[in-house]
């Protein structure tokens, strides 16, 4: 009897995704469609800030490197981000910004390179990740060239440069139109001429399955803010292929790098491994966040999530298609080669976000007409799809966007 | 009548320390001796982390950089920064660690003295900054050489480099005998030979008044979690000289650091001013910590807070010497050639340590034998002074620290 009470009161099999939008904070009314940018916060990481700040900062004061295992926390971090990646943990450290982190590897790289002169890279690359070769380039002073070629001529350029090639620096999915790179094939054509390559998973980590290791990646790096949701400007992560590490001479040499951190030695000795990509003191309460962010990937898939980031992406596309003809597609139709974000071309791109945003659906916009939008299963569903594309919609029918109101820059755009 | 009753029943007038320790969290049965390393939490921060995660990011989502100005922040955590260095607000950026920083402003001396070759430093400074310079060196490959000299010899050893110093690089407060450089003076010396400076200020800023601009500094770096309180992994600051801010070309050239982040254009363009030593997403949860932290000092002069820890220091080194005559001084006995910490050493100085921890009292040790204690005038008062030298007094005569227990080294010593 109790079983048969327990069936019928059973309710509908609740989804993972129904379990970890849960865990997320989103404010009434608003739609977030810009997790890729920002994600939202997860609830733990609120309660690991008091955590980290009460109990641990003000009770055990600097005692908390030792009892609260401080100390070990960037590796943590690294072993819960490292299975998104398709990384071992050892070959992931976390700290720092992804420019910084950029610099790490890329610096790293160059070292491994003698003699090659040519970091070649994608015009459309994220802009700071173009400036961060320009700065090492400039201040190497040794010659190299920072070449750009668009993602359709990538390929033939890998090729032109032949044995120059020093470092392939590619932005695993664009970062304006979603597009992605084959990591596999193209770290394989720029390793047979003798080349290394660094990705950065900015828009990937969390997106969708990275196979670091399994395509024979150099160096990545990447963001805990965007689909990791460690909150605004939460660390960066740093990844080196085991067959690497050990021959690394870090340009960023600092103390929590070295073998011996608390010898204080007069001298640099490079701690194994990918502990060598740390540089200063930890940042404890931003770390403390981002490791609780996490916590919501625990018992899912990203192939689940991958699965059902395509089946949200290509509901917006059909709906947003049907509904507003004046947005033309930038992103590939294919799901198979792109990340988990649609964005759209429309020429008041701008000034149509806005009006959006106002509205309370959250996407952005990027330089010069790319509205973006991004999905993400862990707490975006079909409901949300749908009503985005009804107030785009109405939008778009009514001309809001045409409004002296939404054209008005912010600082941050 | 009124006044009478208010006049007879006014408590002594307080002073600005008793009301600057009411802001801090300090554990009961703690003598916190060890703000130098890492200052105790002050109540602002926690709430304001509260705010930064709740209000701000869980509220406001990615509308935060603008809603919540979270774009300006950097320049505003600098602002608070500045009258404590004696610098501009506009000479001051917030951001990333002190070891990175320190990569930045070495980076940008060097290139700035192309042709010159020695990096002179102290052989006891901290380490983090010798491996900076070494790690720098060995990315350049330009012949650069690390000299490092006792703080004895520096003054000879600036004159002897000659034409060949590019960048006197020092510490201006020694993390482990306090001991003081002339800021001044090392600066006029080195650029009277046409040589930069630059300036590590981790166990200055906050302790005791810096002169940044009235010293002719050329660059500066320092810590936001020792005498600032910022939390564990704070973010550190940067300081370049006003005539020397347009001409740096920074190595670390991140989006944040651009004339307009937000154009996403295609060469790198540094900022004006400082702004160019931005390089990735500011970490907005720990700088919103650090900037409640910074409250502390509204109203507070570092005249004063010098003034009280020199009374502070005077005391201790009166008491324990009367009371431990097995300890030896390591600091500088004149006050105005010391910090605000003072060191002893002691042949079995870790183990006395972990007794003094054991009973309340928290100061640290720094290998190989020095037992370091800091001074805070914020939140540290005679009582306290008095409170740790009888708890060291009795762990001396009764040779308490002989015991295994507190021999076992911890990860973080």
């Amino acid at each position: 009897m109790a079983s048969d009470l327990s069936h019928s009161q059973a309710p509908q099999a609740e989804t993972v995704f129904d379990r970890t939008r849960k865990l997320f904070h989103m404010p009434e009314g608003v739609i977030y469609l810009d997790g890729n940018s920002l994600g939202p916060m997860p609830l733990a990481a609120t309660d690991a800030l008091q955590r980290a700040a009460k109990d641990e900062w003000a009770g055990m004061l600097i005692r908390g490197w030792n009892d609260a295992d401080w100390i070990g926390l960037p590796e943590r971090v690294a072993a819960r981000i490292a299975p998104l990646i398709g990384a071992d943990p050892a070959s992931v450290m976390v700290g720092d910004t992804t420019s910084v982190n950029l610099f790490k590897v890329l610096s790293a790289a160059l070292a491994a390179r003698p003699g090659r002169k040519v970091i070649l890279s994608d015009s459309g690359n994220f802009p700071t990740d173009l400036y961060i070769a320009q700065g090492l380039i400039g201040a190497l002073g040794q010659g190299h060239e920072l070449r750009t070629v668009s993602h359709a001529e990538m390929e033939a350029a890998v090729d032109a440069a032949g044995q120059d090639l020093a470092v392939l620096m590619l932005t695993h999915t664009d970062y304006r139109t979603g597009e992605l790179y084959d990591m596999a094939a193209m770290t394989a054509r720029a390793q047979g001429l003798g080349a290394l390559t660094v990705w950065d998973l900015a828009h990937s980590a969390g997106a969708l399955p990275v196979e670091l290791d399994a395509c024979n990646a150099d160096f990545a790096i990447g963001c805990g803010y965007k689909y990791l949701n460690g909150g605004p400007g939460a660390p960066a992560f740093v990844y080196i292929a085991p067959r690497l590490q050990e021959s690394v001479a870090p340009a960023l040499s600092g103390w929590m790098g070295h073998a011996a951190p608390f010898a204080f030695e007069h001298d640099y000795r490079p701690s194994a491994g990918v502990g060598r990509m740390r540089v200063g003191t930890p940042p404890i309460l931003a770390l403390s966040a981002l490791e609780a962010a996490l916590e919501a990937w625990e018992g899912v898939s990203i192939h689940e999530v991958r699965a059902k980031s395509i089946a949200l992406c290509e509901l917006f596309i059909e709906l947003v298609e049907a509904r507003c003809p004046e947005l033309e597609l930038v992103t590939p139709r294919e799901a198979e080669r792109r990340g988990s974000q649609v964005s759209f071309r429309f020429h008041e791109g701008y000034a149509a976000m806005q009006a959006l945003i106002a509205r309370g659906v959250i996407g952005d916009f990027r330089a010069p007409d790319v509205m973006r939008f991004g999905f993400t299963p862990l707490y975006i569903g079909e409901a949300e799809v749908r009503g985005a594309v009804d107030i785009l919609g109405e939008i778009m029918d009514k001309r809001l966007w045409d409004n002296e109101i939404y054209r008005k820059k912010a600082k941050v755009t």
